[in-house]
């Protein structure tokens, strides 16, 4: 493969005059553009995206951290920060932390000494310091579905207990009382969002319930399959089950139709996130809309502007939950 | 920001020397790499994995071009690459080519300059002639879901036509003789090959019917929906339908429950994928398992073996779809 100085050698210049072709720098002079690009051509050289990043010190490329890209969550999710690095004439370069600090850590020092111009981050392992002393260390880091304080001003994020709540509150305000929760058993910060949102809606309307009305599982269907299994076992008086997300209620759907349980007549579900599946399980499924694709179109935009410029300490950027009214929720009959 | 200069000015040797202990490079001395890790440590410097690639000619990564990693199908894929580089100590770099020449090409330049060590490639967009002159530049890459004759050992693909004749001889075996079909409308060979499966497997059964059973639409749930009221419009006399994929298959059954045609007892359906949606629709989907996973584990595996060795001048790996009974195909009943 013919190198940076063989170009050099045949047209005739310096390597540092080829380098500066290469990088567009205006000290190029047109006929060493012209002859260098002559030589190229003849000996098939390809410019070396590695040693032109070196150069420029940057990849042209926004780094994204996910969980797990397989999850529809997390495809929204990148597809977002694709089409904003897309419009800016960059590339994406994602990687799976898997919720794992050891795992999170490896793709974010990849993404960082691969000289990401920006970086998304999705980080549920790692420490709060750590993440602040990489924001630190790059000024283009936006932190998405987490806040911490210190720096407020990079971390898009949800309010997952006003979610929770306004799930829990929709069902009361349905006339159910007897309200079940399957609960994440992953320790995040959203679970515990979600939990305490469901419990301080029961409290705000004077409803007490046992411990057993809470289960805790996989945030996935099996999970939710294991849970709802669990909870008919207990032979509880529900009439409602909050789900900490859409997996965990299809789950629970398919336990119900296996038992023979009419869903929403006989038995309420709410989710959580409005993913893809939520249109398409049956009943279809009434749910909290989690706008991630807003969030991350957001975050890339946030992310490139701070790899770009100086910080513009906006306010940390707090999204909201909607309800989306579908079929698996009904009102109460006595 | 210290350099590489800094730090071997604050150790007392050279940058070659740096760049050897960088390296891990068996001539770098003991007393060397103390000094070196020591300076490193008092400047803050950290190792520019830009600049160790150009050493090394390596990035430690895998590159992927998928269609749209958004799609669960393509998600399943970049998770099985992504499994095979994490046990072989690499990472992954994922792009989306949307099935556009332009686009795939830009991100295979930017995967192929990045000197990924290997690269899987989901491309529908470039021509045969196109891919073939990338392979034989990048020896570690490997096709998924195509097949090129020339470069058939780095191809690893599924046999469509047999998937869509297992669908449609599995229909008739079941009693039915009025099948329609929904296929898509994109330009790729997985489009033509299903038709001819479903073509062939009607002929070869002495079906013949009017070309008014085919409708062909964009191969999404959205796409499904208007095929399948369109196929109702017509007031065909059919009994079952095979969909192109799953998602076309969710779309008709959410249109057959709209029309209260009851699945599948007035109509069967059967779609191909087996993707995340199967399991989930209502009825559950009876099916054409796509082993993407499988496919995707094996196309990693090649190409992080071609780009270590020589070609091992293997065959073309062909993987053959399998039925997967559920519950949206029935017997006809007379």
């Amino acid at each position: 493969m013919a190198t940076i100085k063989d170009v050099a050698k045949e047209a005739g210049v310096s390597v540092a005059t080829v380098s500066r072709v290469l990088n567009n720098s205006p000290k190029a002079s047109k006929s060493s553009m012209e002859a260098v690009h002559a030589a190229m051509k003849l000996l098939g050289y390809r410019p070396n995206a590695t040693a032109r990043a070196l150069v420029s010190k940057s990849s042209n490329t926004l780094g994204v951290l996910v969980s797990d890209v397989s999850d529809p969550f997390f495809g929204a999710m990148v597809k977002s920060v694709d089409d904003v690095a897309h419009q800016d004439g960059k590339h994406i370069l994602v990687g799976n932390g898997y919720h794992d600090p050891d795992e999170e850590r490896r793709v974010i020092e990849l993404l960082i000494n691969s000289r990401c111009d920006a970086l998304v981050l999705h980080s549920k392992g790692l420490s709060d310091e750590e993440l602040i002393a990489y924001a630190k260390e790059v000024k283009g880091l936006v932190l998405i579905n987490r806040t911490i304080p210190e720096i407020a001003e990079r971390c898009i994020s949800l309010d997952n207990y006003r979610g929770a709540y306004l799930a829990t509150e929709y069902l009361i305000k349905q006339g159910h009382r007897k309200i079940a929760c399957i609960a994440s058993n992953h320790k995040i910060e959203d679970a515990d969002e979600r939990i305490r949102g469901y419990r301080d809606a029961l409290k705000d309307n004077n409803i007490e319930l046992p411990a057993s009305y809470i289960e805790y599982c996989e945030p996935n269907s099996d999970g939710g399959e294991q849970a709802m299994t669990t909870l008919l076992s207990k032979s509880l008086d529900m009439t409602a089950v909050v789900a900490y997300n859409d997996y965990i209620a299809a789950g629970a759907l398919s336990i119900t139709q296996e038992n023979s349980i009419s869903v929403p007549d006989q038995l309420s579900i709410i989710g959580f996130d409005d993913g893809l599946i939520a249109r398409y399980v049956y009943p279809r499924l009434t749910t909290i809309r989690y706008p991630i694709s807003m969030m991350a179109e957001k975050a890339a935009q946030l992310a490139l502007a701070l790899s770009q410029a100086d910080s513009e300490h906006e306010d940390s950027i707090r999204y909201t939950p909607t309800l989306v009214r579908r079929d698996s929720v009904a009102q109460l009959r006595d």
